[in-house]
């Protein structure tokens, strides 16, 4: 039986790989599909998504708006890493697909609360306040998920700040909250992401496909790959998140360690820093879990896999 | 024309004589009740809601219950001030009313969004956690609303620290985002509501009235003056709430001064505390205001006015 | 028998003005000066306390410079009020003591440590660090000073910041150290130093007594009182320091409130706040008071009288 | 030409230790030793700093007692790691050595300034208290002194709480100006001391060289063996503090890394954590280095050779 998930993204990159991953996996089933401010803006993250949905060929399935902004601090975006549009380097097409008219969070909330206990798995891959802002206004989705798996945080270090990863520092008061509710949580963060690099040889394998959603990851690919190697001295580009839909998969491609992990709110050097006690072995009832290792080469066959499974949805 | 408003409470005791001012008066439409955890649980303070509304006799107005905590801190409440039931004292009536399926958030944005422009004044005497949330889905309802009138807040002195006051830090995230969204917004703070104390001949102007919303009040108050005098060495009980209605009546009962204000989230003797900036003359634009004066005796003739005007509800 | 004190200050026009009183009171006994970073620079203000010193006839006594920046922040100093020198007005006569080739910090440890117990007030009128250091490199100090009188902080509301005033903002955790420590300290908040005002007919007053150390006092308002009015938009100047050691000559001249004192040294908006918990009464051994009223007529008394009896130091 | 150093240090297992390697190792001149409050209160730790000196035949230079607390935060000690005497386990000979009268800032800052410049480098073993002082004191010792060496803090996780290290979160306002002070540092964490384990053969050595300094190094690692395996879980006690010695020793045993390095003093979980920003290379200017490697084999070659050298004092 194929896994359920919502994806809660903002497109990005790495999210646009990462729907296609989802839709084009078989043991993947993507139920709906929200948005939260970001890599850009709401309203260019969105408009992304649908336009990723059109390149790969997503239909019958919601695709929902969520938060403008984080919950109470001002918003920040990431054009030097993905673009003025939040997408740049391919040519978007104009979105098919009309948005769902709730909001993402009420679309989250109804979701879960409509499909039978335990079926839905979150895979947020961007800033969380879409999925605290659900926590909070239906805590019953706590109990009734499967299981968040989520691409976020630095165990050893950040790329936002010398402590910080982007998704968690947008909003960090909104992963304090899902880090630290009672569901079954994977975290996966720039320490293995930043192994999931999209070297030469990985973009010739998406070229080699020649379909259109190859074509795109590979446009993809040769923009972010010059924005990380601009603004961060990477060789080749991390494409973080995927890495989640990939652990939905198959979690045997990652090693993960058992850990309380919990979200810093108010250190001048250290706010949005994940922090993972490892001091001793995880008490009992821990239920978050960190990745610390990754099989790249499993992980890119997946993704390879997946789009050319998409073919060419015309 | 009356004054359209939307009334987010945890009663609580000077909740619910908010609820009767705001019902007896006839200025006033209350529009919809919305609940929020604080003075009690916000199963506790929902029922009360509720059978304060079968006390005063309101009937045909959504009442519908919000969040049961607070966004990011752990849940608080009051029962040295409230009692174990939120409401402790008069006998409390099987509520009558069905509860609104629907979550207080998303009552409060339709509300909003359903009237006119400016039609809707948000009168929040509890927690803003609701009121924070609704600004979050939906940003336009800071536009919409024709201003929030609160209780909370000491200007010079807190109540459940020494520079804070319960309402507020209950919650002190969801108090910033309030404080400083655009909305027009008076703040009703303790220097105001210590004024407005409940003392013998009060509570005799509601015992001479000697009806059953009366006798309520009059029981209400007996417990309230208790506690207070128990919990905080007051000689009669300060009655905050109903003053932010009162406010909302003749805001010409109250000395006002504008200043921007804002909300400690951080500080280790002053999360929570508001932060009003009297340095300088309100810079223009200024949409903050807080009340720094109070003619005690108007206010308690507009509260007994209105239980007189209810009457017996039967 | 006159008090004996030791004024650690950064001149600093009513700095200046403390040093004045305190040599031309009769009832204290000036037994060494101190100086810190704060109005200006260490150099700065370490010069001018020896110009002041001349103007005012001091000899015989210790000088030593102190503490060139906070303990942990970084430096700020208040020119738009004292001007680029410190003491900008009057022209500044070269000093003729030698400095004390100690530290502040062992001078003032000396200094109590070779007096009885009991014999030394503390009359700190700048940031507190050389009085923390103080207190933490030779701990005995706290019992055995007579009491720390100290001009700083604020009770409702700062001049720094919305809460913060700029002798304790300087160097919260220095102020948070001497709050803290167990020795009797009377705080002169700016809430009572606002009330010291040299109006017109108080300079008027200094203006009449026609000698050199009046001449200078006069040149002092005259500077002090531009900048309050540009700066802040004072009518006149508020003279902050002489309050601490009229205090200590005559503590009649003021009302004090016992309660519990403390500095925030973590707060977004109340960093350096001084916080006063006047929810109940003290507790039995609170060592913290707190000035909230001033006989302002009889503290220009004082401070006239002082200049008068300094008469033409030659 | 041996290098100088004065240890500020709180024995403690691994101080004394430290202790032995600095007097025995033939590189070193050990010229002063002071001692902090830190693993047991400075009366205590003082003490030991004696019956080590006479075990080692340590004499002719002066030991003074620093700071007896933190300069912000509580006290806090280690007796679960150290015992109550901070060095249980071998029976302490009664001192021979007299305390020096000065208080352990002063010495610090007359070494240094008696010194030519670049001659002595400071190897903080314990809280940075006294040193934090010292540069405050005397803002002259940064730039003369040679370099800083210190034992403490954690690159990749802490001991005392997830993050941070106990020589660091003791006092982190005095880390935090250590390691902000623009002298040469280099930092030997907890990453790199926790290799420095005294394992079973570690410990036969020095039971093998049969004199009484060796014996009373044996004693100290059993109950430190003991002490870590109870408290923390560690199968070999990491033995800290003559990872600094060793550094200044012989650098090439250590592998390290340059970074901006502070701590962090306000947060919630990571308060007195170290951070060090990697993410660069380091600026132009940077001092700060950091220890990510040690050759733990040469490293106990160095302590028992040291051991040895120092024989039978006598």
């Amino acid at each position: 039986m194929r896994r359920r998930i919502l994806l809660d993204c903002d497109p990005g990159h790495d999210d646009a790989i990462a729907l296609l991953l989802a839709h084009g996996n078989p043991d993947i089933e993507l139920v709906a599909v929200t948005t939260v401010m970001g890599n850009q803006t709401l309203e260019k993250v969105t408009r992304n998504a649908l336009s990723v949905a059109r390149v790969a060929g997503i239909t019958g399935i919601p695709f929902a708006a969520g938060s403008a902004r984080p919950f109470v601090r001002a918003i920040e975006t990431a054009p030097a890493i993905h673009g003025e549009s939040g997408l740049d380097g391919p040519r978007l097409p104009e979105p098919r697909l009309a948005l769902d008219q709730r909001h993402a969070v009420n679309l989250i909330i109804e979701t879960i609360m409509s499909n039978e206990p335990g079926a839905i798995t979150l895979v947020p891959t961007g800033a969380l306040t879409n999925i605290a802002l659900a926590a909070r206004m239906e805590p019953r989705i706590v109990e009734r998920v499967r299981e968040v798996v989520l691409m976020g945080g630095g165990t050893h270090g950040g790329n936002w700040s010398a402590t910080a990863e982007f998704n968690i520092v947008v909003d960090p008061e909104a992963a304090h909250i899902v880090f630290n509710e009672s569901w079954p949580l994977t975290q996966i963060p720039i320490d293995v992401t930043h192994q999931a690099l999209a070297t030469p040889d990985v973009v010739e394998r998406f070229a080699a496909l020649g379909t259109t959603p190859a074509r795109f990851v590979v446009e993809l690919l040769d923009f972010f790959g010059a924005a990380y190697r601009t603004a961060q001295g990477f060789d080749a580009p991390p494409v973080h998140d995927p890495c989640a839909v990939a652990y939905v998969i198959d979690p045997s491609i990652f090693t993960v360690r058992r850990a309380p992990i919990s979200v810093e709110l108010v250190g001048a050097l250290t706010t949005g820093m994940t922090v993972a006690d490892f001091r001793s072995p995880a008490p009992d009832g821990c239920t978050t879990q960190v990745a610390v290792g990754i099989d790249t080469a499993r992980f890119w066959d997946l993704v390879v896999d997946a789009v050319k499974r998409i073919g060419e949805p015309g």
